[in-house]
């Protein structure tokens, strides 16, 4: 079954050192032995992650024979983000839910502590 | 090993009747037989990807026992959005520069085009 391309781009996200590598690549791009430097992993292991990367779409390689640079290719992330935006007024919603549920205990806590003070 | 709670949401997220499923109860909560129905998928194949979103805490279930509504959890879609906002530069310095490139493409095809006018 070919899977769709968000759902690739979704399950090469789901990896930390994968987001770790495209955190490094955002500041520009570099070699597979820098990438492989801060992990502590070996050269097949870091190569694995980068197919996996780079058939989602969001890295690219040179193809400088000796010297084969990655750089992040930001597309699949914006469609992330766009994918996302949808659901943006439903967390809005639930946070101004739970803002004014608290103003609410904040100003009840207060009338009652004054009430206590009347006494 | 335990996953990051990231990495679990990005997974959970890697599937498109997931996201079908998501995308339906940003509408209104549910039942699993209303889910059921437009996906031509048994009970079970609908429960199998309820139990993967309720484990990323993108859905909750209620606890009546005869019906348990499901109903979308934004939380974690909260979090995926704020992780790609970091890449957000990234993706607009690559369309301003294409959308560059185009301006100067087409202002010489229109200098272009006046030069072979006045041939």
């Amino acid at each position: 079954m070919a899977t769709d391309h968000l759902s690739t781009t979704f399950a090469a996200l789901a990896d930390p050192t994968r987001r770790a590598i495209l955190a490094r690549l955002a500041n520009g791009e570099c070699s597979v032995t820098e990438l492989a430097e801060p992990f502590d992993m070996s050269m097949p292991a870091v190569s694995k992650h980068l197919r996996v990367l780079e058939r989602a779409g969001l890295i690219a390689r040179g193809r400088e024979a000796q010297w084969r640079p990655c750089r992040i290719q930001p597309g699949p992330l914006k469609e992330v983000a766009d994918w996302t935006e949808r659901y943006r007024a439903i967390w809005e919603q639930r946070l101004d839910r739970l803002d004014n549920y608290l103003q609410k205990l904040t100003a009840k806590e207060k009338k009652d502590g004054r009430k206590r003070r009347h006494k």
